[in-house]
């Protein structure tokens, strides 16, 4: 029997080489440059004193996401979003995704009525941009709110922050048969199955989403998949401590 | 400690009450009118002899759904998403998952270059629709796939269709901390974890989709949902066959 | 000379079997299927407590009509409007017909500050489906405006009601010469003169809209339209009290 | 009893003024500026050797019309449609009757396989807009079909062309109680009943369409503004003889 | 060497035939046709007591511009904007430049709370629609003013005036290599280089936008040009004088 | 009187740090990060084998750009025009510019029918995105050009090349009445006269837009500006030289 190989030579458990540049624009209250190997998306937190009308009044904030693909992030150019004159149905999908997984780390309560918009551009594209987007935006969404904690513009009782934990997320995937974690483009446009994993540093389950392209996968499976995708997540939220960690 | 009630009084592994009403309409192909409880789901196979642009010359078919909701199937009228101009993420979100789970049952080699549409709009919404889509939509697909063999425009090999398996899907979710079957709305808007689960005859996973609202999910959690959801799709299938069966 | 005939089988001056189902689904205020024959549209009345911007402030309400086709009602499936991103002339001109017609009954000064919106969705179209929603719309308005009497939101003069008399549309059309009453698909797509008439209770014509597909009509020929049409809207209040009196 | 005053000062069955003004523009294959008083619409007549994709190949023409209004033309300056993105649901209405009022003098068999577009724009609105447009329309689409038999592009048999007829249209509404001819604007916003009719030169009608804004209109009062709009239509098509008979 | 002529026969530095038609339709508050030779653009100036939301509780006033081309203006017909559900690019690019130089020329704080929109539509195009569409516009917005003026609605201090001098504009351009005035379209759509040029009564440039649609221009040639475009615009404003002291 | 003194303490006629990295992203055949200061602009030129199809069969190839701002490219967020469903008329005049000076650089007939875009993405902005954008998108047009000469893909006649010059684009303006080159974000919000110029390597004027914000410009104040711009222009084409050599 042949040994199996990846595309990128990796091991079925290994990840991508990950880096997460912090203040690569200067304008946004957080700026990150995140990459997964060649995925490379930046992540900007932006901050504003306003909530939708639905949270008016409330006393409490908001986080969402935006998502957008360079047209050329691709192999193959894309079609602008702006030109065409509207988002696809996958770029609702995943910007969906992103601010459901980010507040999941915020206690809306502590941050008063302000919206923080994680805007999330693909400069460019190799597999994996949501879960390299999710990670990179927990960690402008820290420096937006270290921002707000600095100028006192929140002032959360002590002890607390409206940062409850980190999010981290990481694609997972059934390749010619074999659990593997990561996908970049060569696996994820031709494997069976691709599960993308939210995860905090409870370990606890934020988003799961597995979808069969080829064959409907199994329990066991199942398992598999789950077991490499909590030690993708580790790895990275170990990688946004570094990188917070660097000042 | 408190025995725990659903809001509907259901044990917690017990589905809403399932019925499939064949033919419900007489211009489409197949014609299924779906109820999980208060949940109302039109749903109806379209045949058209052509494929999209990139599937053209390739002597296969394709599978697609399109989802819409009337304005008033919900508690509060919601804006007609055509006099908006647009169709809302939630709405492409669906019909993108509707149609991935129906290609998964379907061998499109032996469709030849045809398009069936399955459109499943929602009279009446009381949480689940998408689940009710699907399991409602299959029955309408495969009605729709009957006539052509019967009118001899398939002839697939002796012993094959293009019906490969049938799917059904189902959510489940933690209500208060207590795993349960098939949420309705009372549930689904006052729930933790929220899951749907498509599977096949097999019992194998075409797509789970689960999201944390309140507290992120543990593992053992998650098996205790994932069972829940073997049962109700069992169920949900016994229910095609029994309609598929009916004439 | 050979006999007429119908392409059903009817009698000239004879409509189609009328049905109207009150409280079709539970949501609405108001909720009637009609069927004129196959076509079937399912009239939602919504009672909401606002005004558009013209009429704030100004003590009196608003009626007004949204008006869907499913994609497959029809013979062959039409694009839906909401994935096409805007309604079509046809649909804003009937919506446009539907709200005039229904303000037609209504004293809006009794109404107070709130709007009924009347959304008529064609489930299964066979022709007249305009006609057949506002016959439908004017069940499920009398339903909402009951509702809001019966809970003292409303408290009309003694003897008043905020609906003055009833309201009822039917088609006519020269098919092949002959003046005859509801057209149906068959009809509607082979006659020469088309006209759709919406009359109240008291015997006068609310709206009038005749169109000669083929040869211009005569005086005359309008003049044996017109009595076909009194007659036919006779029938169809008739029906509507019948279904108003079944509680 | 107070004698009855219309605003203008006209009697009842008077028109106001009217003139068709030819080239009044040089491009177009027919342009002409048609004046019901001070309502002034420009009507070009445009020629392309092409049809919609469901006439082609089967040897026919098309006629179609636009309509558009200045934004200045009324009294209080409206919203372009170009720059909210989407013509309203009174311009596709009028388009459509104005195309339809077109159609219904042309003998597509003898065009060919070519669209004449009628673009209808009010450069002044007071009042029956839509009426002056078909009028003028009219005579713009003669002149283009002229053009096309003078350059010997159309050769019909010897007796025909392919205009059949004349068209045009009037308004007609009960004013106070009294039926009156061509209602202006100060009469369109405050009359009970508003008919347009659209007749052609053998005194056939074309099209009918009447609303009731207040009380609804009885069968002798509809009688008495058929008389007028037979009256009006017939003066102008009197005056289309002579613009066109004016070289 | 053969005599240089100009399609028009125009001599290099000649305008053409200008003309300025006060009081063309009217509603609005200013309304001018203008023409440049065949050229012919309606400038309507419509005054409403708002200002855009930038603006509100300033104290000053806003003036803007849209533009739009009637469908037959041009030699083939254009599609209509309305229709297209958009405005194109050089719609936007030319409304932005009208109202930047109108802007130019109004002191806003005396104006009040009030927005001044000057819609451009052109009827016949033959080139020089921006240049004439400013040129008309200026004299429609000073008989607006006027009016607001003469109504007591503005006061502004003795001997001042919202309007603060004239502006104009022409185009110019390199046709055959020869700088020429005024082009039309015979020799815009022939030319190396166009350039519009706007500037006030006092010879101070307003804007320039220059274009080389063949061989980049010289320093030697553009300064030949602005020669050239000082002349027209001196002659234009005198246009604007007679006009505006006609009465 | 006080010395002069710019917001960024240079000199009036010095330009910021210019920096153009090749090959920033690896998909596109072009890629370039052009940076003038602060702004910097992603620039990817994409060969696509197809044209417009004004240009189908006629041998001949074209060169498009589009233009994109991140949403928080800017010191406060703003809209995504993907998310508002158009680009705005700022975004389509730049777009429509860059694309006009770069074609102005190319032999289309050498270039077969072939589709160059080039994209400029801005991903911080300080002033000057539309000149730093044809800047760079010049330099990754020549990558693209040379890729396609290396793979034989194009071959032009001995000595001759589809790229036919440089060009490169400057602001300069009035600022605080004392002429300034490549004006950043501070100067630009803050002067009287802001123009962008177009040369090419020849000395030529590509593209000239000028615009007085506040007082009208003089002659001799256009003259220095230009004077200023051509030094501008030379040392940029020098800085495209020096990255082109860089291998």
């Amino acid at each position: 029997m042949p040994a199996f190989t990846r595309p990128s030579g990796r091991a079925p458990d290994q990840m991508r080489e990950v880096s997460l540049q912090r203040r690569f624009t200067r304008h946004a209250e957080g700026s990150v440059l995140v990459s997964f190997g060649d995925t490379r998306v930046l992540c900007t937190a932006s901050v504003e004193d306003k909530v939708p009308g639905f949270l008016r009044g409330k006393g409490v904030g908001w986080v969402t996401a935006e998502y957008g693909m360079l047209p050329r992030a691709t192999h193959t150019r894309g079609e602008r979003e702006a030109a065409r004159g509207r988002q696809g149905g996958r770029t609702l999908e995943i910007q969906r995704l992103i601010g459901r997984a980010l507040r999941a780390c915020v206690d809306r309560g502590l941050l008063g009525e302000r919206t923080i918009t994680l805007d999330c551009d693909v400069l460019q594209a190799d597999g994996g941009t949501r879960t390299a987007a999710i990670t990179g935006a927990y960690v402008a969404l820290v420096d937006a709110v270290q921002g707000l904690l600095d100028a006192g513009a929140i002032r959360p009782p002590a002890g607390r922050s409206p940062v409850i934990g980190a999010v981290a997320a990481v694609s997972v995937g059934l390749y010619r048969g074999v659990p593997v974690l990561d996908l970049d483009y060569a696996e994820d446009s031709d494997c069976d199955t691709d599960m993308n994993v939210v995860m905090n540093d409870g370990g606890g389950f934020i988003e799961l989403q597995g979808t069969a392209e080829g064959h409907a996968f199994r329990r066991d499976e199942l398992e598999a998949l789950l077991g490499l995708a909590e030690k993708g997540v580790a790895e990275l939220i170990a990688h946004q401590r570094a990188a917070l960690a660097g000042g």
